[in-house]
């Protein structure tokens, strides 16, 4: 236990014996930083890790609160989903695009969206560098740079892997527009049309789409809230129907917000390198973590060349922007080469802006405060949740994202839920979206990244009441 | 014939009688203009057209002169090819990567190059509209404006339509990351693997890439290099095939440079539409056309909405930007949804900044410029290879675009041609590249639409010495 955990949890367990009660002001960061002979940056790390737990809560300009009815935070879901290990040939009909042309419209709360607030993004400073970035773009580079991408930005986006310990080489990387061509560029490079594909159970819609596009099989493997994909079942699917990929969201899991342990990630791939079997990693969301530094990607521990690392500037930089990239290991060359007959290339000026601004370092302070905001949101979520929803709810409390699963109490049926929250201008994102075979229809994907307002309350109050009946 | 035309074939005449002698300059437009009653555009369209035959060149700052050897222009190629008609499964390996990649080097002189001389585009301008736009861009638009597109851009679009004629109203547009997106939505909306699909001989690579990757059977249909596809070879292929698509280039086709009249255009949706069989049109190139005015797609005749008409701002307006679109028909919503799940949306800011360009008024202005242009040098061009090339080649005069084809006397084998070439600092492309068979060993795509000059004409000759040998 680091430093801000350790200050964490002597705070918590006040908090727990009621030396620090409901309503309680918390010391100020400065006199805690004196008092414990830590750096205030500790201190904050270990206010947001409270307060992400919903243990305390932040008031604008008068400091950190003991947040009320601590004692009523819903408990987390079960242990692990338990899907089928069966393969399944998807249909996934019309569902996804109802869902997802609901939460495009803004009069609705979007509690159902995928999309994070875009206020949280510094789209001004992002404005002036497209300006100045196309003003001096060379024309020729926009014939001579095509795949895999623009070269600094391919350099930027190599240092930071660096930053976190990892090393990848600038020609690795391919720029792609957002992290979803690049999932989709891996799967038709590792795959054949018939083929099995290893996903989690829930999993993100977008990953069972491209599966049925692509003709391919999917197998759900039950999953952990808090800690991914069940390394036991994977192992005993690898032998029985030999997938030839496996699609995963190692850090912070849309939709459940589950964090994979780093040994756990170290064992999935070597597990998954002793049957050969490429590991495409979706990690979109690693850099929206609240705890000290971001979770290592699997990619971390791959000697073989066999993880393709999926990221994007969607979801905490630049939304809108549709830049993204992947950096496919061994099967570098062959996606480069699907980029270059699907879809040629990238925006020139969109990813020479995002260079210079990576280049010019505002890009960890935007985080940081980014990073804050959702902790803050995530805790004043879950403690509305607890007073709204019908007794016997459970929600998750993921350490990063935007993004909570919560299970209601049995039976409920999401798709109606989905249906009466949207007759009250309210948008979520209903359980069985999440899964090839329908389940989960007593689950909610919630969205926490918007800001927290009394409209948003009054709106999770509707749904809690909507669930309960 | 129209004005223009009519003025051209008088000119023409005097220049075969020798009334007007190789070096003599013509009448200045405003002489002409005066002596024939016409208006000065309509000259200049005429002098155009001339110059893209070959007969008369500009000089700039001095007006027009009756060019050079004008006799010794060379043919043009014959009739139509000869393809089998059967359906092939390809195998495109690594050829045209190998190609791509010696074309991006920007020493080499680019005859093989598939892009248009970035210094003909409006760059500067359209970096002042995108630092504009993005300062203005509301922040919610990326949360709320994915797929299709951005709105005032599928207005502006649907808006030139109807400015040559056709009635596509803005919802039906769908936005892509360029034309090669699209008609590759396009092709993954309309088959399933194991289809068969007509395609052009020779045809653009990149159809045949998109088919390989795809899983489908191509049909390579006998194509003029003058009108097009062999409308009775396509018959016959429609009764044996059944294919389940076609993909054409009506305009200016890619490599031969190919024009469809429109009655012929007419015929093939007709015919199309009695097989119910979709057509995806590729009509990249129809806006730089040396004409009077833009051919019409064939989806100008299209009645049943089977007529996919594909096309983009990449090869007229803002190459680097990747912004293409099709207009689908009957498919609009199902081509909408696949590109949800493949790329989900393409880059706000570049979809502004072209929408206020568009409304702006500066376009058609760019292209008259652009494509005056394009004429001169393919009038150069042509002379040049007439001058150096060995005695038998032909070679087509495209009456827009910027490629030629060209036609080396048997044997001659393009492809060692192209090694050769690049040992010199010269690319082309190769026949081969655009055959799912690998025929046309003994022809040549050459890009004639970068700047004429010394450096230039000395590459043709080397290249027709090296053809020669």
């Amino acid at each position: 236990m680091n430093r801000y955990e350790s200050l964490a949890a002597d705070l918590a367990e006040s908090i727990r014996t009621g030396l620090l009660r409901p309503g309680d002001r918390l010391p100020s960061v400065r006199q805690t930083s004196a008092s414990r002979g830590v750096s205030p940056s500790t201190v904050f790390q270990a206010y947001y890790l409270l307060e992400a737990r919903g243990l305390i809560r932040a008031r604008e300009r008068s400091g950190y609160y003991v947040a009320a009815r601590v004692a009523r935070l819903p408990p987390e879901p079960d242990a692990a989903s338990q899907p089928n290990e069966d393969t399944v040939l998807l249909d996934m009909s019309d569902r996804v695009f109802d869902l997802l042309g609901s939460t495009m419209d803004r009069e609705v709360v979007p509690f159902g969206s995928a999309f994070p607030d875009p206020l949280l993004f510094p789209l001004e400073r992002l404005a002036r560098l497209v300006a100045a970035s196309v003003q001096r773009l060379d024309p020729w580079s926009t014939v001579d740079s095509l795949t895999p991408g623009h070269a600094p930005l391919r350099r930027q986006i190599a240092l930071r892997y660096l930053v976190d310990g990892l090393q990848v080489h600038p020609d690795e990387i391919v720029i792609t527009n957002g992290a979803l061509e690049a999932l989709n560029l891996c799967l038709a490079t590792v795959t054949r049309p018939g083929d099995a594909v290893v996903v989690e159970s829930p999993t993100f819609y977008a990953a069972l789409q491209s599966l049925e596009r692509n003709g391919l099989r999917a197998i759900e493997v039950p999953t952990s809230p808090r800690e991914g994909i069940d390394l036991g079942a994977l192992e005993r699917v690898l032998a029985r129907h030999a997938p030839k990929a496996c699609w995963l969201m190692t850090n912070f899991q849309n939709p459940l917000g589950s964090l994979m342990p780093e040994a756990k990630k170290r064992e999935l791939v070597e597990l998954l390198a002793r049957h050969e079997v490429p590991l495409i990693e979706d990690d979109v969301y690693g850099e929206l973590y609240f705890g000290n530094q971001r979770p290592a990607p699997a990619k971390a521990f791959d000697r073989k060349g066999l993880v393709l690392h999926c990221s994007s500037f969607s979801k905490c930089l630049a939304p809108g922007f549709r830049i993204g990239w992947v950096a496919p290991g061994r099967y570098a060359q062959a996606v480069a080469r699907h980029k270059l007959s699907t879809t040629l290339t990238t925006a020139a000026p969109m990813q020479a802006a995002l260079a210079t601004y990576l280049e010019k370092a505002g890009y960890d302070r935007h985080l940081r405060r980014m990073r804050q905001a959702l902790a803050s949101r995530q805790g004043a979520f879950i403690e509305a949740i607890a007073k709204h929803f019908p007794p016997g709810t459970r929600a998750t409390r993921p350490a990063g994202g935007y993004f909570l699963w919560v299970e209601l109490p049995a039976p409920a049926d999401a798709p109606a839920i989905h249906q009466h929250a949207l007759s009250h201008g309210i948008s979520v994102a209903p359980g069985p979206m999440f899964s090839a075979s329908q389940a989960y229809a007593n689950c909610l994907r919630l969205n926490y990244g918007y800001a927290w307002d009394a409209r948003t309350e009054a709106a999770l109050a509707t749904l809690g009441r909507l669930a309960g009946t």
